[in-house]
């Protein structure tokens, strides 16, 4: 049995694509459908019960084009609300937050692991509850990073000022003995060079959207609900609530690709 | 909420171990209960038939013992039964060549996967229909090591004998452009150095065992099924329908630990 409806991955902005960019590598027969809230974002600094409200504008958003699962790719979101989200939908729903605390759990030599996120990931402990419901003793330092998030949607990410800003944030984790460090945002692989410049080539990154895909492809499985494998090229749509042309510009480079079709929608009607 | 039961681990032999090595790290505060049925070992020449029914033997003595989820930790039983068993019960299972596949996948850059195994996993072409399931593009090179499981289960692993069967096993991989290769069995990790030395240290090997953690930990979280917290070294119960001894060696070298109870049962009865 094969289910060709599209897979739904939603973000604050355009972080979820690094999730996208591993969707397209590891599952090139399923079709994507993309939409970030780039007119709202960050999520970071916002209440929790405003991050709820716009995260379930997104789903529905989606459910109306008949997605199969949902990806909530942006950490913040998966913090706040992915188990009332799972709870609501009949369709699987996979958050960013459990597959890169599992990785990170496979990672860690030493059991001390870093996390770094935004302020409400952060406060949320999202990450130290996930990991330590797993394994109480291992230590976790989780460290709030509101700057980075702006600098990625306004295409400073290879800048010399994004160099600055990651030097001085994750001072405080350096001295901690940390061997993993989890980038608990999705936005945050676009910043992988200058961050894994400052904690050292001894403390393995770990980028939770990459291994979430791998989550995804074993829902598929389980649910049996994998796309044909004979579709090739799907059509993705990819939906924004700012501006395309940013929107397109970022995404074309994060994916290496100028086939992008990004279509401007307004969601909080 | 949380569920005490153990996790049920089933394999053919010891290989499995390298799988129950992994829970024991990422999972610590989850019961394991393992059956390695060592007298039949290996599975890998025998008749699918004859695979099955094993399985289910193994299966059913797990059952009665209360398993909240069941990890078909050998790749030959996974090829051949996952998804008959998985119909049938109620609870949870997962098998090692979603993982091992999902894991390469993610690796490969070149899309050139090899994959090593029994003859039945071979055989049955369970990696390369599970990875092109995915991506029909992705190039899969199996090759069977009918002597690799012998030599693991008596204990010569490290030998210089271990050294040259690789090394005469592996020959026709060495020039088909793979930088991936999946240890398409859980008695193969015992061999991991000398087979990283015969393929090279630009070709990255895929532990199944390791990445199966990963979605047993998903699965836990998904079903919320996983163990309290609070409980510390729960005791975990090692069965084998062969030698004790043999399986106490074996099994504490790997484990790393002398604290393995194991005892001798009967299942095919």
């Amino acid at each position: 049995m094969s289910n060709n409806n599209p897979i739904g991955f939603i973000d604050s902005g355009v972080g979820g694509l690094t999730v996208v960019k591993e969707a397209l590598k590891q599952l090139p027969h399923e079709q994507v459908l993309y939409l970030g809230d780039t007119a709202r974002c960050p999520y970071g600094p916002r209440p929790v019960e405003q991050i709820k409200a716009y995260t379930w504008e997104m789903t529905r958003f989606l459910l109306n084009k008949n997605i199969k699962m949902l990806v909530i790719a942006c950490n913040t979101a998966t913090a706040v609300v992915l188990d009332e989200i799972r709870n609501e939908l009949d369709i699987p729903v996979v958050g960013v937050i459990g597959p890169g605390s599992h990785a990170a759990l496979k990672c860690t030599e030493k059991n001390i692991i870093g996390v770094i996120g935004t302020e409400t990931t952060v406060n949320q402990k999202a990450y130290s509850q996930m990991i330590q419901h797993k394994s109480v003793e291992t230590e976790v330092i989780e460290l709030a990073c509101p700057k980075f998030v702006p600098l990625v949607e306004s295409q400073q990410a290879n800048s010399s000022i994004a160099k600055k800003v990651v030097a001085e944030t994750l001072r405080p984790l350096l001295k901690t003995g940390m061997d993993t460090l989890v980038l608990g945002c999705t936005h945050y692989p676009l910043l992988k060079k200058p961050i894994q410049n400052i904690v050292g080539s001894a403390v393995t990154l770990i980028d939770s959207g990459a291994e979430t895909i791998s989550e995804v492809s074993f829902v598929l499985d389980y649910f049996d609900i994998t796309a044909d494998k004979e579709r090739n090229h799907p059509s993705h749509e990819f939906y924004t609530t700012g501006s395309e042309e940013l929107f397109k510009s970022i995404s074309e480079e994060w994916l290496t690709t100028d086939q992008i079709p990004v279509t401007h929608v307004v969601i909080d009607n």
